[in-house]
């Protein structure tokens, strides 16, 4: 595979961090990945024979500026000359995420699918907005678009649904979908702490964000479902179609009088399909130890599907942080070189 | 997709009864799903334009004897014949599990394989005995070889690992795969029965069967445990290799002292990979609440991963029974149609 970075932040670093650290696994898998272009919004990097990346990450220990690389930086490279040289076949966009018009990713994603290339994504923004559009594009073009890194990075939500449930209908999908805020429940639940006081801790542990509005208030869950019911359910909704609440209204006396009945609070992104007519919410829930979701703790993550002739399918676990996004990238990654039909 | 189902007992009964059940799904999703075959141990039915599964379905009803069906049927109708007439791309194998030879799947597989057809196949024994032997036969001859159906059935457990692990390193396998031995424990905790009164009551309910032997003596365990190992971490082990305990010595006394300190009895498959040296055990394990697998309840089945980069997985549910091994099939089916490569 010949590839392209777009978007050299958090995610893109750690991509290239894995691929260095993945070099043996990766060969002795028979799994060639060149790395082409590493694309940032101010130039980047450029080598036809593929970028040692193990040196361009030496070389960042000392020099911020990719475009300084002494083999083929400029702040000339940018997504353009991928689009003219058309030497890649894949893609990966890990810009930021920006909900209300997706871009630069929007733009990135529609010109590299009609250039032929497959396209794996993190950023959640075009996929939010437009994945039938994106589907249709890919499919168009006969290439692959990846999107597993967008409902929970390592979770394998998407996959979960798409491959693992092939054949059956799915009826209902529900899921602890967001790390951060299961985190504050639970630390609640641990100890007699407000709400601000466990949101504070999970910043200080750099769980939760400096600004944490995303979280705290369901927008990621909702963000999450909305992908996970537009992608397995065929539907083209906006999050305007999602209740969304948060939980930024729990005390630790509600907290206590669930422990007490044995219950726990958790932030439940919620689908229901009935008949074709798709109801979706986000919204605290009191769940009973016979839930499989009330046992989902910290900052873990967990899915559970119901459907018609392959039954109940709860997925738990996948690791946070930014190595496990570049992970779930590189698992994308992985099964398209192996030949799996995302878009078909 | 042209299709020979091979071996008509349970399984592929519910085969044909789900493709019936699904025609408007497959038809909706554009999956063209023809059964050309279907050939039992006396003879079979054969249709060259896809025999009217309906049709065949209502007349079994009344006549147990497929070969004496009016539009296709007879007892010179067997595997030979689609081995000589070449007329499908993939064949499905259903015959009953020998753990000794793995015969007549053994030869069905590898004739089919080398015939260059596709094989679907839930019937353990070949797959226990000789997975990479087949596995590299399809791999020569350019075919897939699905067998997502003998690790649990519903229970996505070997796609699990492979497709959503992808570019990470297994360091080891656990789970709950036994979904009978799972129901005869959970209903000593609840009840003050005896393991033998429990045993009794499953089998009368249908869940354990009338020789319980493969289930409460631990080898049905160790066979999927076996499977995954050998096919996840690339190994030629066999059943020998597995340390295998079942749960015939559970007494509700060691029961009710488990009960006590908050924890469940679970039998176990378990492989841990050390450094390539891998250590198999299938056995009675105490779980504290704390662990992912201490609130599998009843028949339901559970697998954990535990993997480097991509974190823990956990897969839970999965349908059981003959429904549930059908769709299992199909789902295996729908993604060779799709273009996954279980074989690469």
């Amino acid at each position: 595979m010949r590839i392209a970075l777009i978007g050299y932040g958090n995610v893109g670093k750690a991509f290239l961090k894995l691929l260095c650290k993945k070099e043996e696994y990766l060969k002795a898998e028979g799994i060639d990945i060149k790395v082409n272009y590493v694309v940032s919004s101010k130039g980047g990097v450029y080598n036809p024979d593929g970028i040692n990346i193990k040196e361009l990450d030496d070389f960042i220990k000392t020099e911020k500026d990719i475009t300084k690389y002494h083999k083929g930086g400029g702040s000339d490279v940018s997504f353009s000359t991928v689009l003219k040289n058309k030497d890649v076949n894949t893609v990966i966009e890990t810009t930021t995420t920006n909900k209300e018009t997706g871009e630069p990713g929007m733009t990135h994603i529609t010109l590299s699918l009609e250039s032929g290339f497959n396209v794996v994504v993190s950023n959640k923004g075009p996929i939010m907005l437009a994945y039938k559009k994106l589907y249709g594009l890919a499919k168009k073009n006969n290439v692959q678009l990846g999107i597993g890194c967008t409902t929970g990075g390592a979770l394998p939500s998407i996959n979960g649904g798409i491959i693992e449930l092939a054949g059956a209908e799915i009826m209902s999908i529900e899921g602890v979908l967001n790390g951060t805020t299961n985190y504050i429940l639970n630390e609640m639940e641990k100890g007699e702490t407000t709400y601000e006081e466990a949101l504070k801790n999970a910043q200080s542990l750099g769980i939760a964000e400096a600004d944490p509005t995303m979280d705290v208030e369901g927008w990621d869950t909702a963000t999450k479902l909305l992908i996970l019911t537009n992608v397995l359910m065929n539907k083209e909704n906006t999050l305007n179609d999602i209740e969304v609440e948060g939980i930024t209204s729990i005390t630790p006396k509600m907290i206590n009088e669930a422990l007490k009945q044995g219950k726990k609070y958790k932030l439940i992104g919620k689908t229901i399909n009935k008949d074709g007519e798709v109801n979706m919410s986000v919204r605290l829930e009191l769940l009973g130890s016979e839930h499989p979701l009330y046992s989902v703790d910290g900052k873990n993550k967990s899915i559970r599907y119901v459907s018609n002739t392959l039954g109940d399918l709860i997925i738990s676990g996948g690791a946070s942080g930014l190595e496990a996004a570049a992970a779930s990238v590189l698992r994308d990654l992985i099964n398209i070189y192996r030949g799996y039909k995302y878009v078909r």
